[in-house]
């Protein structure tokens, strides 16, 4: 499962000690090829962790062999000195794995603004290429766990080919949560151009859609990379649904883990002027901490989701909004509609649908409800 | 003191049963003159409540002679019934006061989308009227409360003229928290064009600098009324400032008593390119739920005020971002600089300097932590 699921990978994940509690902390995965094609997509935050920038670099050719991620520290707003450490750990594993550094993407997550402890994730790379196998998948995928309390994966398989993936975090490219890495693997035969296409119109449907605390990472890091292993070129159109269909996975993979959240709520926005309203409005409606309160409370509080609707550029009347609540039209036409008592928020899931009688776009933003775990574990995290 | 403190008004604050507890819920203040001008501004929010509009609509011609507002229903979301209502009670209080419905600006704070229970505020404007009095500026100001945990009010007193006002909610014009209800009284003769020139300016440098938890009101309103019974025509630049005081004095009021809040945050951003950068740069971290949840547990965590400082559009290179916390230089050049272990994060006050190194303009803006008493609170709201 996971990043070797398709044919042409293999991954480790061991505790490299760069956590104190001694968890698995670095993760390997390696494309054994034939290809190396590869595409990236990265946080839009203009604050860039070292990692960002190094990955950003090696990824310009279109090409990776190997990416190398630490869970226990960013390497972020560390400096000059933290780009060197992401250098030195990109060296260390092209050293080990007899190629070029710059066939090696590295991701972090953790803490901002501390140096990694590169006397430890050094030696730990070593560790890891030992022990890189076609089973290690899930071993990666939980050495990239930070505040994550599971693991996560998903794999689509077609005709002979297969898309997997592993991610950790609970948020979006942009913005996200916690730092979000996804390592996305492919046997399927294809180049640069057919993976930055499909990449970036998954994460556009996918990861940019969820939005559990509207904050935007330093680290957000997306990679796929084909190994050509099962010698199939898909048509186009099918590997970029299989692509979205990973993500779409993992990325509700990650709001149904996020930080102290206790309900994952799916935000709806229909009959929009255009795509682009449908998606202001469901982003605005996530992040009005008011509303994600209320839906923490089982409160059926539609004024607040209006109130959110209404501080956007979006092309609506006040007069003829709707909205909807696990199937209630709570609001109609701008005003009181059905019974709101007839609401029933017991289950984890709600359902907010946002009907802005405005045209015929559509688009589902998930996000969180905000909670007082949330407050406890953000607020202790780093001390 | 409060909207009494001028000459040439009378106030009332009257418990009406809009409220089921039975607490103040119905403040009435009136001008005496000579004069009338009077100014406002309101919510932003595309939805705006019933009273807003209403309110928006009697100020065109820069006359008021008596504000009515309401606690226990922001009747917001109330469609073409809400409207009426709105109508009827300035309709009352006209009738009351033997003036027209068109002199008499209305505004609601509570629950959006529950019309006002009519049969008890009607009868309430004649208990108010009764009780107008020129000492009534400390009721009014405590009948306006909802979540409020004490009633707000400022006065500045000039060489033979005055400025008071009273305050409700806790945030920001646009957006703010709870709904913001202000209404501001002068004795000075200044005219309805200086009247909005002071207001526009004051609240630009103080209430739309407040945020709370970012959330944009239906029903945020502030109202200036002068009657000129000083007999004084101040300085236009006296005036202004003298508002802005008052403006500030209510503004740190209402950040300081924000639902749950146990820090105040001062947030200067320095050096920008741009007053409206320094702005934009202030409420991103100000909004920032990760940071807001880490100065709640007293960590001076650096990393997550560079991260939202990195979604902005203001001009800045990331190494050259500086950042201070209680005076402590935790961030230097976009990297670690003094020891954080240095901060002291004791005291409710907290103050963050950004040094955005791309300029000499400068803002500052007020918001407050996120804590689990936010939460609950905002959960429990309604039901």
């Amino acid at each position: 499962m996971s990043v070797t699921a398709a044919k042409g990978f293999t991954a480790a994940g061991i505790a490299a000690g760069i956590k104190q509690n001694g968890n698995p902390d670095l993760a390997l995965v390696v494309n054994t090829g034939p290809r190396r094609a590869a595409a990236g997509v990265f946080t839009s935050n203009r604050v860039k962790a070292a990692p960002v920038l190094w990955s950003q670099q090696v990824l310009a050719d279109g090409e990776l062999t190997a990416v190398v991620l630490n869970s226990g520290g960013a390497n972020a707003c560390t400096g000059p000195k933290g780009f060197q450490d992401t250098h030195a750990t990109a060296e260390k594993v092209a050293e080990a794995l007899e190629i070029g550094a710059g066939e090696v993407a590295v991701a972090s997550t953790g803490l901002i603004g501390v140096l990694l402890p590169m006397d430890k994730l050094l030696p730990g790379v070593d560790k890891a290429v030992a022990e890189l196998s076609e089973h290690g998948g899930e071993k990666a995928a939980i050495a990239i766990k930070t505040t994550d309390t599971v693991h996560k994966t998903a794999v689509v398989t077609q005709d002979g080919w297969t898309v997997g993936g592993m991610a950790k975090g609970a948020g979006m490219l942009a913005p996200g949560l916690a730092t979000m890495l996804v390592v996305l693997t492919t046997d399927a035969d294809v180049d640069a151009k057919g993976l930055d296409e499909a990449l970036r119109q998954a994460t556009r449907l996918t990861f940019d859609r969820v939005d559990s605390d509207g904050c935007m990472s330093t680290n957000d890091t997306v990679l796929l990379l084909a190994s050509g292993a099962s010698g199939v070129t898909p048509a186009q159109d099918a590997f970029a649904e299989a692509v979205r269909q990973v993500c779409d996975d993992l990325g509700r993979q990650l709001i149904g883990d996020a930080e102290g959240a206790s309900k994952d709520i799916r935000i709806e926005v229909i009959n929009a002027a255009s795509e682009d309203d449908a998606v202001e409005v469901g982003r605005s409606i996530a992040r009005n901490n008011l509303l994600k309160c209320a839906i923490h409370g089982e409160d059926p509080n539609w004024g607040r989701v209006l109130s959110a609707i209404g501080t956007t550029s979006a092309a609506f009347e006040p007069d003829r909004l709707n909205v909807a609540i696990n199937g209630v039209w709570v609001c109609r036409n701008g005003s009181v509609g059905e019974d709101r008592e007839l609401v029933d928020m017991r289950y984890r899931e709600v359902a907010i649908t946002a009907d802005l009688a405005a045209g015929a776009e559509s688009a589902v933003i998930w996000t969180n409800d905000l909670t007082a775990d949330y407050v406890h574990e953000n607020s202790a995290y780093s001390s």
